[in-house]
């Protein structure tokens, strides 16, 4: 901190180019020396590995507020402590629990007789004991549903058969568009009067595996159940409309909101030795939804980010400033670790500030290809030479500043904390996000043992470095 | 079968080379024109795919004895009559009908728990009341449990870790040697005192749909019940067993097998102008596994069959021998319906010797890519006459005269029936072979078009040509 100010002060006064050039230059041969060794033993450690194995054998899911979900929070604590973290402590989230239920049987009654593979979007309602038999009316789009008048789907069952395209998070008809129909599909469905709501998956595989996700009530719009089919299902459900018949459908499911519990973040740090207040933050969430081990949702990044951490620790040599792994409670239920503790670190401890910089992986098992920084003016070119030493490692510099942290660290990005956003080259992560089929044996592993070095290099490096990411 | 008699006579005083070469060669330039015809014709046809589509969305899963299974029949009955064809009947097979029951629950309960996807395999017996929850035994191979000294395995679960290679059929490593497990792996288990047996899916995917497929349970032998689990949750319960602790799994499912019921093959016939008895069998099976819609095993089959006879219908041309098209009962419980096929119509109808030539298609959804006859010796030239015919369409004339008949069909062949296999080009069948995921969007509709066209220019030749495949 005293560093940066006389920066600021010299910066002031007006420099040569020269000067400036070598005041920017603020990496030392040393660090990036030490950095470059932290990264090449990673690339020969098993660690990011064996944590994902560990995970998923003997955890399993995560669903937040669930009795998993407290053995993932125990398995991590203890990993951390055995890693050598010099203080894990964890932070506490109250939020409403959601159980799934035992029961999702979606099946068509006319003019065929099918059984389809459904799943509930998480937190929605059941439905009512005995279950819905119902008229399907189908809708192209989350728009065309949106755009049904009221009264006008009474007593129906809502189907949005929107196919997702596999063009990503940002396409243009990708996870965003196609997403709307799980995120707000049953407040419009529910506005035109329908009992509940199905949509077509949004996902890019052929499997008879549903994908779940998170969905919205508000106030004042009655809740109705919601689920998703399969590709598959949707498929067939798609051919029997085309028959110009009435389909009816039987939808019996029994998820059940609770009333509020406590999960809690959890956070391993590597104290700084001369700022040890300000930290750098590594995060992944710790939660995942319920229907498989959560390897690519969000096993690769707990993994990344504790294989990190302890590729600094083996290093030997402490960074200036603390770095802290953050394993994110309740992300799928709408990052909710990650606002409360925006929320708590504002608000009741006010040390939101000495988060200097964050990077999060929610990104399944593709390897880096690219490091766009979202930092302050004068600390950007710190920023692209960390991004520099990460070269080798098969990451670009992108030469835009708008990083506001991926995932978890939106919430504390778009708080105001500087943030980086590691890109990662295209996977099939959408195959099989929020289904059955996110297992180990979908995860690259050399892909996240490469991973793990670049985020252990880069938080290295920035915890490292005097400069301050927010100028 | 008048010319095929001065042909013998002839070839019995002797011939010259050319004189020979000229007898054999029995297709008439008439008949290759028009077989091209039907065959040009049925690749701009939409038969084979709407069959397919009618098939899997109005009637989904067959299982043998099921209700769906008379839905089958009566919706195949129902469309070959629509088609044309000059006769459609069924004939009775008396079989033991199996149901899977709803519950299939496999939980791993120590040293961690974990819910494991499974499913019963065809004609396993239940768990008591209440399930098993036991230590399991891991064995690498069948042949390693096959070993196992009796009770050494009692009140234990037999696990067969085995994973199938991606070998097709005859591989090495590949469906036939993994699938002893599933065929024979309850009653090695048993004989080792083992309460049940779990089994790696035999499939090459990963998945978490487990495959079924049919067993075999012996008399003097225990019943003890059989599942398989999916290649992921093999990977799991396979970590889960490197700890080097007990591994205690709880085990539910409540299939129950049946009285005998009576199922029925369906034929649909294209009846000979010259010699009407006489008949070319072309072949799929209309059951199918209730895991999914059947729609590769064997939805493809009964399109592809029953669309080359409406090619033939369509053709406008009648063959001197009759053509029947049929759609085998209880394929999966182990060719059930051409067993008894065989055996009334060598016992009962005798007329066995009728059947002249037959093919089958239960391979899905590749390009045929070859033609093994296996006929008698004189009649050879003219099968490969035939196979020429079909070169255009990608069909390779192999050099072996050994077919059996494929599937069913190795029934009749096996009783002497001669019979022409297919061979196809690789596909990705065993991804999702016997498990939920046999859907209709992993149907290539061109591939089934092309096989069609195929199949019902071999059928008019052979049914046309004078020559008696068995000499």
């Amino acid at each position: 901190m005293k560093k940066i100010a006389l920066l600021t002060a010299i910066g002031l006064i007006g420099l040569s180019a020269n000067f400036a050039s070598a005041q920017n230059n603020m990496l030392t041969k040393e660090m990036i020396d030490h950095a470059n060794m932290i990264g090449k033993n990673a690339l020969k450690s098993s660690v990011t590995e064996d944590v994902i194995t560990s995970l998923t054998t003997e955890v399993g899911h995560r669903l937040a507020g669930t009795a998993n979900d407290k053995k993932g929070r125990e398995w991590a604590v203890a990993k951390m402590k055995e890693m050598g973290f010099d203080r894990v402590w964890t932070e506490p989230v109250p939020f409403p629990v959601w159980h799934r239920g035992n029961t999702a049987i979606l099946r068509m009654t006319a003019p065929f007789e099918q059984n389809l593979a459904m799943t509930a979007l998480g937190t929605s309602v059941g439905t009512p004991e005995g279950g819905i038999t119902a008229e399907v009316v189908q809708f192209d789009e989350y728009k065309d549903l949106a755009a049904a008048a009221p009264n006008s789907l009474d007593g129906k069952i809502a189907y949005i058969s929107f196919r997702m395209e596999d063009s990503g998070v940002a396409g243009a008809k990708g996870y965003g568009y196609a997403g709307q129909a799980r995120r707000n599909g049953s407040v419009a469905a529910a506005k035109a009067g329908a009992s509940a709501i199905i949509i077509r998956s949004i996902g890019t595989d052929d499997n008879r595996t549903p994908h779940t996700g998170s969905m919205t009530y508000v106030d004042g719009v009655k809740k109705i159940p919601a689920a998703a089919i399969s590709n598959p299902d949707a498929d067939l459900l798609d051919q029997a409309l085309k028959y110009g018949k009435p389909v009816t459908l039987h939808m019996e499911m029994n998820p059940h909101p609770h009333d509020p519990v406590t999960t809690y973040n959890v956070f391993g740090e590597i104290t700084g030795t001369e700022d040890p207040e300000k930290a750098v933050l590594i995060s992944g969430h710790l939660d995942s939804w319920d229907l498989a081990t959560g390897a690519l949702d969000d096993g690769t990044g707990v993994s990344i980010v504790m294989s990190a951490g302890k590729h600094i620790i083996d290093g030997g040599i402490k960074p200036k400033r603390s770095i802290r792994v953050v394993l994110w409670a309740a992300e799928e239920e709408g990052l909710l670790g990650a606002h409360e503790f925006v929320r708590a670190h504002k608000e009741d401890n006010k040390d939101f500030d000495n988060m200097i910089l964050g990077a999060e992986w929610d990104s399944g098992t593709g390897r880096i290809v690219d490091f766009e920084p979202g930092v302050g003016p004068t600390s950007l070119a710190v920023a692209r030479e960390i991004a520099a030493v990460l070269a080798p490692y098969g990451v670009a510099t992108l030469m835009t500043n708008t990083a506001k942290g991926d995932s978890d660290m939106s919430a504390l990005g778009n708080a105001g904390m500087p943030a980086v956003n590691f890109g990662m080259e295209k996977t099939n992560y959408f195959d099989f996000h929020h289904t059955a089929n996110d297992t180990l044996d979908k995860v690259d592993i050399p892909a996240i043992t490469n991973n793990a070095a670049v985020f252990a290099m880069f938080a290295y490096l920035a915890a490292s470095v005097d400069v301050d990411f927010r100028k």
